[in-house]
C-alpha cells in the first residue's frame, strides 16, 4: 500500500468519525450535512478502492462482477435511508442525479480533459463500451418514460406501478446480468492467460478495508440523510436541486473524479469506462435493484418523475449516445455535456 | 412444392375451415377466438409465400413489389373489420402492435438466435436496410407523435385531426414509393442478369394459392375480429392488450418467425430483411393506406394514442436504429429489445 | 463584381424600395406584404453575399466569424421587431421556422438533388459539420424541450421562466463560442497557408454594401412585420403558420437556396456546409442571443411552445442526425425531409 493511499484512508476514517460525533453531539445542521458529505464521497472512493484490490487477487472476471454488485454500495445506502424516511422525492432523485452527475458532468470533464491530452484535439476510445451503455439506458429509461407519463396522465396502469416497475425492474437485471456475462467474457479473453502482476494488498487487509468501508458507508448514509431534511429546510433549496446536485455528486461523482485523472493521462479507453460502466450500473442494475428491495418498505420507489425530467433524461441519453457512438469526442462535445448538466441543474434550483 | 409444404397449406385449409365451422355454429367464444387467431397466423404465412412463390416467375423486383404490397394483406383485413365494428382502438393497436411484435419482439429473437450462430457471438448485416428502416420509421412517427400530443392537449389542429392524417399519408406514401423504387432498382442490380433460378411452383398454382390464402384471410378476419370483443369482455383483458400483443402476433409475428430460422443458419443478411422490410411496410405502407381507405368508413383510423404509447413507439424507433445501426448485435442487445417489449406488454396488460 | 450580381444586388434596392413606398402609401395589405416578403428574402441573400466578400479580405477565419455572426442580420430584426410589437408567438415560431425550414426542407432538397448529381445515387459527405450540428441542436434542444413542458405542466420552475432561459441562453452561447474557434482552427489549417485567391470586390465597396444591406434589412423587417398581422388576419391563417412557413422562408430559406446550387454541381461539402452552419447558427447564437437582449423588451422571448412544436423540434433534430450522420444520403432521405416538412406545414395551417 503506497503512502498516500494510506493517508487517504486514513484522511476518510477521520472525517467519517468526524461526522458520526457531528451527528451524535447535535451539531448545527449545515456543518453536520457538509461533513457527513465528504464523509460519504470519501467513503464511496474507499469502497470502489477497496473492490478492486480484493480483485486483483482473482482476475479481471472477478473485479469486474464485484465492481458491477459493489461498487455503488454507499448510493445503495443512502437511497435506502431515504425511503426509510419517506423522502421518497430525494430517493428517486439520487439515482437518477447520479446518472445525470456521471453521463453529463464527469463525463463531459472527462472529454473536455482527454482531448486536450490527445495531439490532434481527438480523444479516441473504443466504441462499444459506450453502444452498450446506450443500449441499456434506452431499456432503463423505456420503463422510467412510461411509468412517468403513466402517472401524469392518470392512465389505468398508473393504479399498478409497483407491479409493473417490479415486474419491469426483474426484465432490466437480466438483461443486465446478460450483458455484465458478455462483457466480462470478451473483456478476459482480450485480457488473455498471461500472468497477472501481483496484488498490491494482502487480501486480509483488502477483505477487511472494503467490510469497514462498507459498514462505514452505511452509518454515514444514515447520518446524511439524517440532516438532509433540515438542511433543505434551512437553505430553501428544493428536494429536486438537493437530490440531483448534492447527493449525486457526494455519493457518486466525486468517486469518479478518477476518470478525468486518467483522462489527462491519456488513458482514454480506461477513463470512459470507468464513468460509462458506472452509468449503466446505476441505471440497469442499482435503480431496479432498489425498486425491489424497496418492495418491503412503507414508501416505495417508483420512477414517476416530473415531465420535465422525464424528458431530461430521455434527451440526456440521446445526447451521450450521439456524442460517443462514434469512438471520438472533441472538446466542445465535452463542453457541450457540461453546459446540459448546468442547465438542468439552474432547473432544479427553481423547481 | 415440398411434401412438407403441402402438408402445411393443408394443415392452414383445416384450421381455416374449421375456424369457419365454429364461428357459424356459435361455438363457446374463447375456442373460436383461438381457432380463428391460428388460422389467421397461417393464412398470413400463406400469403407471404405465396407471394414469394409468384414473384419467382418474374424475378425479384416484381417479388419485392409484390411483397411490399400483399404481404400485409390478412393485417389489412384484420385492421378493416375491427373498424367496420367500431373498434378503433384495437384497430390502432393492432397495427403499432405489429410494429413492436417484429420491431422488437422477432427481432429480438432474431438477434439472440443469429447471435449465437455466429462464431465470435456477434452477429453481422448489412447497416443499409436497418438505416432505411430507421427513416421511415422516424417519418411515420413523426405524424403519429404529433397527432397523439395534439389530440391529448386538445389544441386547434385536434378538431382537423382527420385532414391532416390522410394528407400525411399520403405524404408517408409517397416516400415509401420513392424508397421502394430505390431500393428494388439497387437490389436487382446487386443480383445482376444472371440465370434465374427455376421457380418451385407453376405460375398458375401459386396465383390460385395466393388468391385462396387473400380470400381465406377475408374471411378468417372477420371471425376473429367477431370473437374478440367476448373474448375481451371474458377473459377482463384491455383493448391495448388485445391490440398490441394477441392481434399483433396471430396478424404478423408469427409469419416472421421465419426470420428466426433464418438467423439459426447463419443468414443473417435475409433474417434482418424479412423483419425490418415487414416493419417498414406496416409503418410507412400499410398503416398511411389503412388511413386513407377508412375515410370510407364511420369510424376512421388515426394514431390519436395515449401519451404512454406515443411515447414507447418514439422510444422504440429510437432503440432499434440504436441496436441495428452499426450492422453489428449480440446476443445481449437481441434481450435488451425482448425486455422491452415485455416490459409494454405488462403495461398494457393493466390499462 | 460579375454583371449577374450587380444585377441582383440592383433587383435587391428596387424591390426593397417598392417595399417602403407601398409601407408608407398605405397599400393594401396583401400587396404590401408580399413585396416587403421579397425584398427581405434579397437582402438576407446581399447580406450573406457581401459578409462572404468582406470575409476574402482576411481569410477563412475572419470569413467564418463574420458569417457566424452576421449571417442571420435579417433574421435578428424581423424577432425584435416581432418582440417589440408584441408578437411572441411570431418571434417564436420564426426561429424555430428556420430551424424547420432549412434542416428539413433545404436539407431535404439538397439532399434530392445531390443525389442525383452523384453517380450511384448516394451523396457523400463529410460526416464531421452533421454530427457537430446535431450535438448543438441537442443543445438547444435540451433547454426548449425542458422550458415547453415545466409551462405546460405549470411546475413550479416556469415561474422562473425567464431567469432560467437566460442562465441557459449563455451556456449555449459559450458552447457555441468553443465550437465555432475550433471549427474555424481546424477549417484554416485544413485551408493550408497557400496564397489566397484575389478577393472579388474591393473592400470598402464590400463593407459598404454590407452596411447598407444591413440597414436595408432593418427597415424592410419592420415593415414586413407591419403588415404581418393584418394579413394574418385578412388570409385567417394561424400565427404558427406565419411564423413556420412564411417568415421562415422569406427570411431564411431562400437565402440558402445556393445550397441546393451547389448540391447540383457535386460539391456535396459545400453544399452540407451552407445548409449545416446555417441550422447551427440559428439554433445556438441567434435563438440564445435573441433570449438575451429581449431581456430589455416588454415581451420577452422565451420558446415555451405548445407540446406538439416540442416534440416536432425533437424528433426533427434526432431525424437529420440520423439521415447524414454516416456522410452519406440518398434521394429518398431527402423526400423523408420533405414530406417530414410538409407534414409539419399542414399542422400549422390547422391551428
Amino acid at each position: 500500500m503506497s503512502r498516500s493511499t494510506r493517508g487517504l484512508l486514513a484522511a476518510v476514517g477521520v472525517v467519517s468519525a468526524a461526522a458520526g460525533a457531528l451527528h451524535y453531539a447535535g451539531a448545527p445542521t449545515l456543518v453536520a450535512f457538509v461533513v457527513a458529505g465528504l464523509a460519504l464521497a470519501g467513503l464511496a472512493w474507499m469502497v470502489s478502492f477497496t473492490t478492486e484490490q480484493v480483485g486483483e487477487h482473482f482476475g479481471p472476471a472477478v473485479t469486474g462482477i464485484l465492481q458491477s454488485t459493489l461498487g455503488n454500495l454507499p448510493e445503495f445506502f443512502v437511497v435506502i435511508f431515504a425511503l426509510s424516511q419517506g423522502e421518497v422525492v430525494v430517493a428517486q432523485f439520487s439515482i437518477i442525479g447520479s446518472i445525470f452527475a456521471n453521463a453529463l458532468l464527469v463525463l463531459g470533464f472527462v472529454i473536455v480533459v482527454g482531448s486536450r491530452a490527445s495531439e490532434d484535439g481527438i480523444m479516441r476510445f473504443s466504441p462499444r463500451l459506450p453502444n452498450d451503455t446506450a443500449t441499456l439506458l434506452l431499456l432503463s429509461g423505456f420503463i422510467i418514460v412510461l411509468v412517468g407519463i403513466s402517472a401524469e396522465t392518470h392512465d389505468k396502469a398508473s393504479d399498478d406501478i409497483y407491479t409493473i416497475s417490479a415486474i419491469a425492474a426483474v426484465a432490466v437485471l437480466i438483461v443486465y446480468g446478460v450483458w455484465v456475462y458478455g462483457y466480462l467474457k470478451s473483456e478476459s479473453r482480450a485480457a488473455g492467460d498471461g500472468p497477472r502482476p501481483p496484488a498490491r494488498m494482502p487480501l486480509r487487509t483488502s477483505i477487511g478495508l472494503l467490510a469497514l468501508g462498507g459498514v462505514g458507508a452505511a452509518f454515514v448514509s444514515e447520518w446524511f440523510i439524517d440532516s438532509l431534511r433540515p438542511t433543505i429546510d434551512q437553505l430553501g433549496i428544493s428536494e429536486e436541486f438537493a437530490g440531483l446536485v448534492i447527493v449525486a455528486i457526494a455519493g457518486n461523482a466525486v468517486e469518479h473524479a478518477v476518470g478525468v485523472v486518467l483522462a489527462a493521462k491519456g488513458q482514454a479507453d480506461l477513463a470512459i469506462s470507468v464513468v460509462k460502466n458506472s452509468v449503466a450500473q446505476v441505471a440497469a442494475f442499482l435503480a431496479p435493484a432498489l425498486v425491489l428491495v424497496s418492495l418491503a418498505f412503507a414508501d416505495r420507489l417508483t420512477f414517476d418523475l416530473a415531465p420535465v425530467y422525464v424528458a431530461a433524461l430521455a434527451l440526456t441519453i440521446i445526447s451521450i449516445w450521439q456524442i460517443t457512438s462514434d469512438g471520438e469526442a472533441t472538446y466542445f462535445e465535452g463542453a457541450a455535456l457540461i453546459a446540459t448538466y448546468v442547465i438542468l441543474a439552474v432547473f432544479t434550483l427553481y423547481e
